[in-house]
């Protein structure tokens, strides 16, 4: 299936229902966070920029059911130029976390500016919460085939995770997003705050519709 | 309370019960990571020079109670020329997981080397299992005051986190530790791996026993 792939660099998003629906970004978030008040884009900058996150399950291992399970997955809400705010992931069933989904499909992704170098640059420690993160809950889904989001799946991932290609494909994997439910962002004192999905979805003037 | 806090860079741990019984050890790890067959030291590798760490809990938020909810967690498990292997943190109550851990303490903490450069130096995606993580699972508890553990957490976090120093003492922050029931370690393919708690413990001859 190798002649599918597109010549990433210069993809195009299609302008289909999908994309209008989604609310995709050309993303032009700047090299460093917004401004802490403005948490809609500070969400969208987080996720945006995020190449892996923490994401936590329901365990239906035997030794350890019932407890919280946290791993590292990798994802991708588009491509370096282009931005949904969907968290799109390339999983499979072997993996503990993904059979934990495959039976209670609730889960959290943290994502941190840790993961970067700026909190580190800024002499912030990655528990302070000026060294913002972005707490989504919601369900993991599979994306379904023949649909013009799983071709943007696939581009939003193997243009930012260009090793996922040849990932076995004996192996299973599978794309799927977390179908959001809340969105939750810490970046200041004061305790976190709850954003909006529509304004999530469609946060302000930063970037340009697509 | 500032009398109170030692010279952190001479810090010696005392020889006391706590720690005999904790098989402390003088942390010699080398720059980059064991070989991954070596699963035990892999995990200790990673817990001693992880700064921070993925926390997953039950949520007790009312909107999302039941989900399982991630965040970040600065930990250490000793200061940089020691390592307990245990996760040690300095959590307060105002914190959203801190409030999920009072509920129930069950928990996962995920560590992984995509927090430093090697895995982006290496040209590891974050979710090759080669971009080794561990995932350590158990009960979260408060340290007791008044005891050789608890100077022995202060050290191992305000050295590595000089930040939690000034604090706000007003916020409750208290020493904390996962009470670790199981070691998983994915490092390379062919899946996950449990170590057992005695050999995690003792993982071997990289270091000297105190």
């Amino acid at each position: 299936m190798a002649e599918k792939y597109r010549r990433y660099d210069h993809y195009q998003p299609p302008t289909s229902p999908f994309h209008q629906k989604m609310h995709t970004f050309i993303a032009d978030y700047g090299p460093t966070p917004p401004p802490h008040d403005q948490v809609a884009k500070m969400a969208r900058y987080i996720v945006h920029n995020a190449d892996w996150g923490a994401i936590s399950t329901h365990s239906s291992s035997p030794a350890i059911r019932g407890f919280p399970f946290a791993n590292i997955v990798s994802i991708s809400d588009g491509t370096s130029t282009n931005s949904s705010g969907v968290p799109y992931m390339y999983i499979t069933p072997l993996e503990l976390s993904t059979r934990d989904l495959e039976i209670d499909p609730r889960c959290s992704l943290a994502l941190s500016l840790a993961e970067t170098d700026y909190c580190k640059q800024q002499n912030i420690d990655p528990e302070d919460p000026r060294c913002a993160r972005v707490i989504l809950t919601g369900k993991v889904k599979r994306v379904k085939t023949h649909t013009s989001e799983i071709d943007y799946a696939e581009n939003a991932l193997f243009s930012r995770h260009p090793a996922m290609r040849s990932w076995p494909r004996s192996h299973g994997f599978y794309f799927a997003k977390l179908k959001i439910e809340q969105i939750l962002v810490l970046d200041y004192y004061g305790g976190p705050k709850i954003v909006p999905k529509p304004e999530y979805f469609n946060p302000g003037d930063v970037r340009f519709r697509i």
